[in-house]
């Protein structure tokens, strides 16, 4: 059995932010050498995510508008969280959008349907934040 | 290693629809010929999900009830994804539900809990789309 | 290739309740031998999960008061699973939260990074209930 492991890292301009990241991994799984296995794919914080959609503009502004309708940013005293902190909406629309995914590897090639893309899912940015990679297999 | 993988395909006759998967991965993880591993189960399509809960007639018609409050499918203009297409409120619904499961495999049976059922979730279904079985061990 | 897998078990006092499992699930890793690999973490349950997020008391108090927003325990009557249970809110939460999480296992240890935490995630408690611990690599 192999392993492969490698840290992204994302340095994001505004708090929120949604990056494809599908070119880095499929570097990973060929760096790997891995040709059947799994991949795993998961922000390292707890207040990222990430997760499987679809890189469309319109549907990325949806995902803001729905976050922030399922847990919004602001009035920050709504939170108990948020004595110290501002970002307890980070780790609720974190839990909505997931921490991890877990894809296949075939044929040394990310195993996906049509649209499959991958995003680093940032809830609270303007610092560096990371992501892993860890691949098994053979 | 061992690794085994096969697609699953559906074709629904409404647009939302909840199929017990579980006897089809049953099958998959006997002709894998796989002991001891993990099983992935996933979507391979973005307005859809794999996801394991009861098999209850009552409890689907509340999910139903409940992915159409949290994410409604109409009016379609809400949506800006929704400028060449319909489906905005299926990738969200797909959000709340999970691309994915994995699943632990012992002995050469799924290792489940009492009630675990795994299920494809369709929310933009009447077309042929797919989930995919992936499975590593030995 | 190794494999291990360990039950975890719970007996909460109250329905709803978050239990720090990252010490078991370090010693599982321990236990295991197993170096470079992925651990599968599940609830065995379909009223309870296993999420990772931050062991803070202010935010627990958060995930409580928001979950029972998006999913109320009461009225009972509002579910159709509720004929012959009450726990059809429990089913909705668990959704939101996960039923499971996947880690890296990196040169023998977790690979997490700075605030990661593993939560047993009880919404249907006062009873025994378990989690798995599936463990697989090199």
């Amino acid at each position: 059995m192999k392993s492969y492991r490698k840290e992204l890292w994302f340095n994001t301009e505004t708090r929120r932010q949604l990056i494809n990241i599908t070119p880095e991994v499929t570097k990973c799984i060929a760096e790997s050498g891995i040709k059947e296995g799994l991949c795993l794919v998961n922000a390292m914080h707890i207040t990222a995510s990430v997760f499987i959609n679809d890189d469309e503009h319109g549907l990325h502004q949806d995902y803001e508008a729905w976050l922030e309708k399922l847990a919004p940013e602001k009035p920050y005293s709504q939170y108990h969280h948020n004595s110290y902190e501002d970002n307890a909406d980070a780790h609720l629309k974190r839990t909505i959008m997931g921490r991890e995914v877990v894809v296949a590897v075939s044929n040394g090639k990310l195993d996906f349907g049509p649209w499959e893309q991958i995003f680093y899912g940032e809830f609270d940015g303007k610092r560096k934040k990371r992501a892993l990679v860890k691949i098994i297999g053979e």
